[in-house]
């Protein structure tokens, strides 16, 4: 994906419409070149908040000119839905998928959960910083559209769901509230994860890693969890 | 605090040197004004962050002339540095203060941490947006002032050190790590308190006030941590 890329200084052009200037680059509909621009605008996202980040920024952090992410994806907010549809909804699609066709059993449930986020974080690192930015901060440019809309409620709510069944069968803590056990897998989860630069340096915490999260994670959840 | 102020539309003066033009309220050093002051900050840093906000939306949340601030607090960053210091930190020494004096029994002490954390929500409403914006978010406005260097790591650090100690007493569960209990805490009462908007929204759940959130952590704790 860093390969250098001859578009980089040509001047945007559709291959479905070829209106190629004589001696320019026949590169730009390029779909690795795509894909890092999209690398380009998620860093500046998590680092700075979409809000503050133009797409100017975006270009000199792929090493482009800014015409090219035009020619790509449009206007700021088309890059934003960009962004959204083909790297942050797939990311929750794929987790969501894997957990709700599984086992019924609500503790592989609530495992699968935690294992599925610490995957997710692994690979996409960049994901924490950007869910605290965008969607806990009031304000956050994907609060609205990821969390209410397009995703967001299905999975929490379908597991808010089974958590209260299992209540009622008896096999989970009776004093447990179902949605704040959600509330408290993400707290277990997805927060750890986001603030991790602090508390690495508070406890000089480096050998913490993402695995002895999950197994901490687990250890406390799956003992908590007992009726 | 709301009392109309005299000093609201008049010139900053100082009392101790009295320049008074004549016919000038004598009422700019006014306590309740400062406060409230203190409040309008506040209450603009928790809305929309500590450098997007400045002296004159402040002034305007007030409902006074920017001269007063500036008459009160010198400049934005002098302001910023008293909301600190006569906001923050009194909050967070009150809690330290509360716990590290007390009981040495660790569940009395996570106890008393998830209850402690409950009280200066229900009394500080601002300060869940506050964290996740300042403190949480890369960049945040207080995460190295708060955090690293007045007061932020001597709670949590004493607290993971009794942790320990209990695990090595065989008196809290073996397979828990002490540093990322002390995390858990936070994500199991601070991190929920600031994503209640959310979770409200997504669960219908405007019946679970801080007292439930406080009941559903410790049953969680209390059941995860035994031996």
């Amino acid at each position: 994906m860093d390969t250098p890329n001859p578009a980089k200084r040509g001047r945007p052009r559709k291959t479905q419409a070829p209106r190629r200037a004589p001696g320019r680059p026949a590169a730009a509909d390029n779909p690795d070149l795509r894909e890092r621009l999209l690398d380009a605008a998620i860093a500046c996202y998590a680092r700075q908040g979409i809000a503050a980040t133009s797409l100017r920024a975006i270009a000199a952090e792929a090493g482009v000119n800014p015409a090219l992410l035009h020619y790509y994806f449009g206007d700021k907010q088309q890059l934003q839905d960009a962004v959204s549809n083909e790297r942050l909804v797939p990311v929750f699609l794929s987790l969501r998928d894997g957990l709700l066709g599984a086992s019924t059993d609500v503790f592989d449930l609530i495992a699968g959960f935690v294992s599925g986020v610490g995957g997710i974080v692994a690979k996409h690192p960049w994901l924490p910083s950007l869910w605290v930015r965008e969607v806990l901060c009031e304000g956050g440019a994907l609060r609205e559209s990821i969390l209410f809309k397009k995703i967001g409620p299905v999975l929490p709510q379908a597991m808010a769901k089974r958590f209260a069944q299992a209540q009622a069968e008896g096999r989970i803590n009776a004093d447990l509230d179902p949605r704040l056990l959600m509330v408290s897998l993400i707290g277990l989860t997805l927060f750890p994860a986001a603030s991790a630069p602090i508390w690495r340096f508070m406890f000089d915490a480096q050998d913490l890693d993402l695995d002895a999260q999950r197994r901490h994670a687990l250890a406390l959840l799956d003992r908590g969890l007992m009726p």
